[in-house]
């Protein structure tokens, strides 16, 4: 088969600019009322018969029947085996991967997971406590969309803030098990592993039964019943953010070779055909290059069906009128991936206001962000980086306020803390205050 | 009237105090499903008809005709002159209490709300960039339930974090506006305010209107409408949690004088009768001592009849083994608010493991907390604390990370990421990186 990919193109001079670059970003979230209802039986099921629903649904939908659902966990020595079977070539990058990963994420509780505290001029004491939550879930999809990178950015952070318990979940549809999640799992720190997915596995994580522990978190990428699911779970347990489609926006001042910008447009769109790809430039002879690349290479890629669909319905490549006018486009869409590919990107950072990830300069592909610079690729997609962060070690830690009020600060502070309690009404706050006073 | 409260008594000896103490603990919200499709209606009018429906709405629940919604906007000198014209006692009190707070979360923001970067020994530079939502909402909710302290707890974090413009909305049915609230508004650096509540002021900030402004993150208090609401449009903007009721768990060791742990427990009780109060201590004698204080302080309280409701029917006072054996009750329960009434406070902080708000020794009652010590009085209710935070700083943040990978760089982490890729199928994220090998 012979595709061809041509991004929507824009400039920001055509009149009618604002109207079909809005209609390009729209992308809404459509609820499935079906799915919602099957989610929501499946999860009074797991909640009221526990393992029996969990095995019952995994012989369904997973064609996988079991005796118990400990028959469905994963020992630590099968995760093990996994590791020491890979290619060594495989192994040596998850480890590096790993590694990196790991490295990052101790920089990131260093800098913003501490405790601390400070006595004020009464010698009272005011801080926060910050813990690791006991235990989380992750979530993990199996079949042909299986990422053993997604092990690593789930487990490596809940493992670095310390959390105990790391329970990972894996759909093994009719018993095949992707050795490197196996492998992945391992070097990233998991607990306990078991081969159960969708809804089911989410109830089960949440609830609790009597083989699979209740957790206090669920995080991780899923289908839409997964997604449901845990938005259904939502405030029992903690969740991360819901993901949409994922989406790159490359910004160009025309200095990167051009097969290097195309390839990694392609790499958005090869995820699937609602990924979202753009461009961003002030330079129409580069513009053209970037699509003499695109049809040069796309022949080249195995994904090239889904690259092209992707490109053609949600791709676009826009002339902006200068750097400046590309990165106030940026901070309007709120990209989960932005590429500065220019050779002055501390120029434009600063100006770069709402992004999951910045990647800077010509040589910072957004590939080697997703598997091994060490920052998480779990990001704000659909603009949401606009109040969101990527999942980070925080995520996996709670914050706890510390008071201490001295004899001194409470005679201090109780009259001015019973006028604002009779302000509002509230006597018995008014008088716990008063009742310290000497 | 004369009333009666008799908080529940357990021992942890009984033989049926498992049962018995997890029947008092279960609390669930029920959603009221004509509830939720009428909030869903109001939206739908909301983000279809913006100004007009916020108009009709406002009229209809609030009693509050007016020609448009910038009549209803509150301007920056009514805020101001509702400030000046205060009792100089109050304005003392809320401006004391605006400084606490903002000086502990200045002390929040430098400890865990900073940008961070490092390079690694290949000069690349890995680390996060940390900056401040563009604007926010504050729903701050009207009539009866008026809390002034809680604009200054959701708009001081804000301002603190950098937030530019922060939108106050706050019912005012039959125009009845109280002058606490827009005092509070003033002092905490609210941008502009709206006299609008309900759905509809949610809607109007998820949304916006030709008059309100569309927000990035909803946050604060509300009721059943407003909650709903929030969960809508939770997705398209952020929103912090939804509150559950209130509680406290009051840790005594017996050192502190009984009628200071009476008025404690009584001051959550006041909120509402659906919130909790529960008294751990390992000595028999000293929770006879709070019982009697109880009674003997119960009729002087304005809000008895609430108080009693609350403790009749969720309140509990429970024998212990031990200290260390209520910590871990505790830390089961991990309760919004937890007072450790001990004159050794610090022995017992380090088991305690999930909570809002740690309030240590017997000088801090919770009320110290809710008004003026500092910290944030949001916290996380029902159980949530295992792996939820008080309001913060950080919430009114966001973070992005920031790569930038060296052309040597490029060349160690290219064919790691080239592998992993390919593990996954994904050959355009593996090229990306190969292209960039030299």
């Amino acid at each position: 088969m012979n595709f061809q990919a041509r991004p929507l193109r824009l400039s920001t001079t055509q009149t009618d600019f604002e109207a079909e670059f809005h209609k390009r970003l729209h992308w809404s979230a459509e609820t499935d009322d079906e799915i919602e209802q099957r989610v929501a039986d499946i999860l009074k099921d797991v909640q009221q018969e526990g393992d029996a629903a969990v095995l019952r649904y995994t012989e369904r939908f997973d064609a996988l029947p079991a005796p118990s659902v400990a028959a469905l966990e994963l020992t630590q020595a099968e995760l093990e085996a996994a590791f020491d079977a890979l290619e060594p070539v495989q192994r040596h990058a998850l480890e590096v991967a790993a590694a990196r990963i790991r490295s990052y994420h101790q920089a990131q509780k260093q800098a913003s997971g501490q405790s601390w505290s400070y006595r004020d001029e009464d010698g009272s004491l005011l801080g926060q406590k910050v813990t690791p939550l006991d235990r989380v879930g992750i979530y993990v999809p199996g079949g042909k969309a299986a990422y053993p990178s997604s092990v690593l950015m789930n487990a490596i952070p809940a493992n670095v803030a310390g959390v105990e318990d790391i329970i990972m979940v894996v759909p093994t549809p009719r018993g095949e098990k992707n050795q490197l999640v196996l492998a992945a799992a391992y070097v990233a720190g998991v607990s306990r592993a078991f081969t159960i997915g969708g809804a089911q596995a989410v109830g089960a994580l949440a609830y609790g039964t009597a083989t699979i522990p209740k957790v206090d978190k669920i995080t991780g990428p899923g289908n839409a019943y997964v997604a449901s699911a845990k938005k259904r779970v939502f405030g029992l347990v903690g969740i991360d953010m819901i993901a949409g489609p994922s989406e790159i926006l490359v910004l160009a001042d025309g200095t990167t070779p051009p097969d290097w910008v195309a390839m990694d447009l392609f790499s958005q769109a090869e995820h699937d055909e609602l990924a979202q790809s753009i461009l961003l430039c002030p330079d129409a002879a580069y513009i053209e290059a970037v699509q003499e690349a695109i049809d040069r290479l796309l022949p080249t890629m195995p994904r090239a069906e889904i690259i092209a669909k992707s490109l053609n319905g949600r791709g676009a490549l826009i002339q902006t009128r200068s750097m400046q006018e590309a990165c106030e486009i940026s901070n309007r869409i709120a990209p989960e991936h932005l590429e500065v590919s220019s050779d002055e990107p501390h120029r434009w950072e600063p100006v770069l206001r709402h992004a999951g990830a910045i990647f800077l300069g010509a040589y910072t592909s957004e590939s080697l962000g997703d598997y091994c610079a060490g920052p998480n690729h779990v990001l704000p997609t659909s603009g949401t980086a606009r109040f969101s962060s990527p999942l980070s070690v925080m995520d996996f830690q709670k914050r706890s306020s510390i008071i201490e009020v001295s004899a001194a600060g409470a005679q201090k502070l109780g009259p001015i803390a019973n006028v604002l309690a009779q302000g509002e009404g509230l006597q018995a706050h008014g008088q716990a205050a008063v009742m310290r006073l000497r």
